[in-house]
């Protein structure tokens, strides 16, 4: 199955476009984990089995477990096997290098971890990009305009216009498979807008509505295509760890259910 | 020691800028290697002992150590480790990710992994760098002019200047702790001597001189500070696979022999 088909489905059957991020951080995870077998996986499958209902995708970036080692790695591949059988796992991993070098990279992500899609940096073109897209059935998301105060360092110079809508036209004509997408900050809701009409159907994936303060009302009108779908609006931090204690999973059900309503009251005010 | 230190004083014992790329490839080693017990690092320990009086730095890319698994990630920590006692070795990753995600990609790269430098891709702008640069001991190269013909695609944009330009500037501004890099394909000459002197006495390194073709002659002319020193010039494949058979890393040796004394015959021409 398309990644695209999917995500429509998840987004359909949950009646959600709210992704979370499943950054761990073993700091911030009640101890009572931290003395099992397997505390970075427990916290995942216990936010897994709290919120699968109520979201159309699952975001973990891969630096949360890389910075954990050879266990972080392994606790990484067993939560996207756990999640993936619920809804789509798009993993968060950036990464961009000449074409051999990318198809090693690409492969790993799909093969190794088994993702169902990936971010891509569009800094070194076409050919850095190219071995992601000939996964036909994955998910691609090229990274656009960031929600981070540095892009404006270069995302936005250009001579004509700025670098990220440069991007967005190069992406558009790289999606022959359709199995392209975009990212795009919630802290840029005008510049959303825009992108959105040049992406058409593409699935745009919007981080920074939580703590980075992106304004969700925005980002999810401007960000949906004309049905109202293939906005995928990510928060992490601001759902996984919405309580310290044992209560964590049921916190972090409760942080979900408000923001995926949050985000459906703005779904279709167009 | 800082690595410029670390660099430079390997420059100066072999008398090398070669750099070796490790990029691992199980399909091309010997195949007695492959029936013992750890053939990645064995076969990179191999090239390692017969070159490293050759080299001035080792450049394994991280993608094809991730390729295989949980097994490369551990093999390539174990290569990391034995190569660093020789001369500093760079772990080509090129990540780049917000302040916080980037901070964890940090952490293991130098703390997991124990590279003595790393690559970064400059999208998503300075905080993205930044966590990178608080370990000031440490060698941060940022992308700025790749190899590969994709770097058409968006590395040349701009409206008074170029973005690599201007990635390269601000790198240079960045660079407080004597710790910034750039990367510039030997594809590029003409380009490459427009960013030394931007770079002032940053460490260049300098792919792309081997399968992708780049002018070694004007890459190491124009890539050397005043010194004929800190330019660091990557050879990967047509090195460590010189020989596909048993006497691989004898044919590696004279690989790479041949390659540093071209390289020297062009240091100090100016």
């Amino acid at each position: 199955m398309k990644f695209t088909e999917k995500l429509d489905a998840a987004i359909k059957k949950n009646n959600s476009l709210l992704c979370i991020g499943l950054d761990i951080d073993l700091k911030r995870i009640p101890a009572s984990l931290l003395n099992k077998g397997d505390p970075i996986f427990d916290f995942n499958k216990a936010i897994i089995d709290a919120t699968k209902d109520l979201v159309c995708a699952y975001k973990p970036n891969i630096a949360f477990y890389e910075m954990y080692g050879i266990y972080g790695m392994q606790a990484l591949i067993k939560t996207i096997e756990y999640a993936s059988d619920h809804v789509p796992v798009i993993l968060d991993a950036k990464r961009g290098d000449v074409g051999h070098t990318a198809s090693a990279y690409a492969k790993s992500i799909f093969e190794i971890y088994k993702a169902d899609a990936t971010t891509v940096n569009p800094y070194m073109g076409y050919d850095s990009v190219e071995p992601f897209l000939e996964y036909k059935d994955k998910g691609i998301f090229i990274l656009c305009l960031t929600s981070n105060v540095g892009h404006k360092d270069f995302q936005v110079v250009g001579k004509e216009e700025p670098l990220y809508k440069l991007v967005a036209k190069h992406v558009k004509e790289w999606d022959v498979s359709l199995n392209c997408g975009l990212v795009v900050g919630a802290t840029n809701p005008d510049e959303l807008k825009d992108i959105r009409k040049i992406a058409g159907d593409m699935p745009i994936l919007i981080p920074g509505v939580g703590a980075q303060g992106g304004d969700l009302a925005s980002s999810v009108r401007y960000g949906v295509n004309k049905k109202g779908e293939r906005a995928i609006i990510n928060s992490s931090r601001g759902i996984i760890f919405a309580s310290p204690g044992e209560d964590f999973a049921g916190a972090a059900r409760q942080a979900a259910r408000k923001l995926k309503e949050d985000i459906n009251t703005y779904r279709f005010v167009g």
